[in-house]
C-alpha cells in the first residue's frame, strides 16, 4: 500500500516511448505530487534527457535493483519487461501501475479504470494493471449504462489509430502515405500489410479461436473491470490509417429499455464522458478532434430497432491518454487519495 | 421487357463520373454485346470523348428525348437526374438500370443483386434499381448463409472508401493528406470534416431517427433484396481514409447453429464470393488488394461466443465494381440471358 506523503518518488519505465512521453506530460499537466521523477528506458536511450516541469531529467537504464526508494512506477515498456521487472519493483516496496498486458488477467492483480472500479485498488499486492486502450474507453461508457439499464451484450467494432502500436507505427503511416501519394513502392516494417489508405482487421496476434489478442482483451478485460461476468461481449478490432485516438462502434443490448435521451442524460452525468451528439449539425466525435483530450466522447446515440432494448453509439478517446497514460496517472491519483 | 438481339444499343448516363467510367470499362471487359454505345453527361462534359473497345465515343448532353432506339441505359448520374430522366427512358422502351437511390424502395421497381434475387427481374416495368454499394456486398454474403442457417439479425459496421462519394472526394482525400503531411491547413470541400487520417461516422444525411440515409439503406434494402422482412439489421456506416473498396464488420445471428468451417464451405460454394481466410498467415481481405476485383472477399470468419448462434466476419468488395458498375452490368447480362 502507498504511504501518505506530501510528495512521491515516481518512475516512468519506458520513458522514451509513445505512452511513456505522455505519462511524463500527464504527470506534469495534472500537477501530480512528484518529489523526484526517475526515467527508465533501454540502453539505447541511456543519457538522453527529457524535460519535466522545465528541468532536464536523465534517462537511466532499467535494472532489477533500481527500484529502492521509488514509491510509484508507471510501466509502459512492453509485456516482457513488465514480467521481468515489475515483481522486483513490488518487492522493493514500489507500487507498479503497469500498462502492458502481462498482469491484466492475473487474479492477484486488480485491473482498474478509476471511473469504473476504484474499489479494486484496495486489494492490490504491489502491481496494478492498466487495461487495454480500446477496453478502457468502452468500459467508461458501459459502466453508467450498466448501472442504469443492465447490459446484456455488446457488439463492438473498433477503428484504432497507429499510435497504439507505438512511435514506429506512426512513422510508418506517414512514410507509406507519402510513398503512395508519390506513386512509390510501399515500405513495410511494423505492420504485415500496408496501413496507408487501408484498414487492417488485425491488431496483435491471432489466437486458435480465430480472434486476435486485442479482441479477446476487449472481451475478457471488460467483465473483469465491470466485475460482472454476465455481460457478453464480442469484438472485431481494426487498425485504420489514423495517427491518434481510437473510435469504436458500439451496439449495446440492455435488460431494461433505455431511450436515447435517457442514455444521453446518464452519460452526461457520468465521470470522464463528454456527450458530443448533434448529428443535424454534423456534430459527433472525431479522432482528430479528441486527440489530446482526457475524456471519452460519445455521439451517434440512437435506438437499435433490430432488438427490443438496443442502443448504437460511436465513442472516441485518445488512446495514448485515457487509453494509457492518463488512466495510469489517474490510478496513481486514486492511490494517493486513498493513502 | 428486353427483346432478344445479337447486339444492343447501350447507354451510360453519367459517363464521366467515378461509377460511369467503371460501367464503360466493365461493359468492355466482360464483352457485353454492345452494338452501339452512347454516353451521356451534363453540358460540362459535352464533346468530351471516351474510349470503348479502342474507339472514341463522344459524350452527348442528357435530354428527355435521347432515349429512342436505346435498349439498355445504365444510369449513374445522381437521384435527381434519375427521377427526371429514367421515366422518359422507360417510356421510350429502354430498360433503365439505375444506380441512384431514387427508385430502390419503390414497390413497383425491383432492387436486384443477380446472385441473390435474379427472379425479381421478371416483374420490372422499365426501371430496375441497383442497390446501395454497402448493401450489395453484404447481401451477396448473407444470402447463402440465410439459405443454410436462416439469418435472424445482423449488426454491421462499415469502413467505406471515399470513391463512394465520387471523384472529387478522392481528390479531397489526396489533397488533405498532402496538406497534413506538409503541416498546412486542411481544405474542406466535399466532406463536413477532415477525412485525411480521420474516420467520419456519417455517410449521406441524417434522418430524424438519428440514422444516416446510408444506414437506413443497409437496413431497408437488405430485406427487400432478400425478400424476407424477418431479417433484422442495424447499421453504423463510417467513411474512412481509403480510396477504393468498402470493408464491413458483420455480426450475424442465425436461427440454426452454423460452425465457422460450415460458413467457409457454404460461402466458398456461393457465387461472387472468395473466402480469403487464413489469419495465421495474416491472410484476410484488404481494401487495397480487392480494388479492381469482381468478387466479395470474406475473412476473419469466427464464432461469436456472446450468443448461441453467432458468427463474426470481415468482408471487402470494390464499391465501384460489385458495389455499383459491375452489379449494374451483371443485371444487364441477366436481362440478356432472360430475353
Amino acid at each position: 500500500m502507498l504511504k501518505k506523503k506530501n510528495e512521491y518518488v515516481v518512475a516512468v519505465v519506458g520513458a522514451t516511448g509513445a505512452v511513456g512521453s505522455e505519462m511524463i506530460a500527464t504527470l506534469e499537466r495534472r500537477n501530480f505530487p512528484v518529489g523526484k521523477l526517475r526515467l527508465f528506458a533501454s540502453e539505447r536511450s541511456e543519457g538522453k534527457e527529457l524535460e519535466f516541469h522545465g528541468k532536464a531529467v536523465k534517462v537511466e537504464v532499467l535494472k532489477e535493483d533500481v527500484f529502492a526508494g521509488i514509491d510509484i512506477a508507471l510501466f509502459s515498456a512492453g509485456g516482457e519487461r513488465s514480467k521481468t521487472f515489475a515483481p522486483h519493483a513490488a518487492r522493493a516496496g514500489c507500487v507498479v501501475i503497469d500498462n502492458s498486458a502481462q498482469w491484466r488477467m492475473d487474479p492477484e492483480v486488480p485491473l482498474v479504470v478509476p471511473e469504473v472500479n476504484p474499489h479494486d485498488l484496495k486489494w492490490h499486492k504491489g502491481i496494478i494493471a492498466n487495461p487495454n486502450c480500446s477496453t478502457i474507453q468502452m468500459v467508461v461508457v458501459l459502466k453508467p449504462l450498466h448501472d442504469a439499464a443492465k447490459i446484456k451484450r455488446v457488439v463492438v467494432t473498433t477503428f484504432q489509430s497507429v499510435s497504439g502500436t507505438g512511435m514506429k507505427a506512426m512513422e510508418e503511416l506517414a512514410t507509406q502515405t507519402a510513398e503512395v501519394l508519390n506513386m512509390k513502392p510501399v515500405t513495410l516494417k511494423v505492420y504485415p500489410h500496408q496501413i496507408a489508405f487501408n484498414c487492417l482487421p488485425q491488431i496483435d496476434v491471432f489466437l486458435p479461436n480465430g480472434y486476435t489478442k486485442e479482441e479477446m482483451k476487449m472481451i475478457n478485460e471488460t467483465t473483469k473491470i465491470m466485475g460482472d461476468d454476465t455481460i457478453r461481449v464480442t469484438a472485431t478490432t481494426v487498425r485504420v490509417p489514423v495517427f491518434r485516438c481510437h473510435s469504436e462502434s458500439l451496439n449495446i443490448e440492455t435488460e431494461k429499455e433505455i431511450a436515447p435521451n435517457e442514455v444521453r442524460e446518464v452519460l452526461a452525468g457520468a465521470p470522464g464522458i463528454v456527450v458530443f451528439d448533434a448529428p443535424e449539425k454534423s456534430v459527433y466525435p472525431l479522432a482528430i478532434d479528441v486527440a489530446g483530450k482526457d475524456d471519452t466522447y460519445v455521439g451517434r446515440i440512437r435506438k437499435d430497432e433490430s432488438i427490443d432494448c438496443g442502443i448504437n453509439m460511436w465513442i472516441v478517446a485518445d488512446n495514448l491518454l485515457k487509453g494509457a497514460a492518463l488512466n495510469a496517472v489517474q490510478i496513481a491519483e486514486k492511490l494517493v487519495e486513498m493513502a
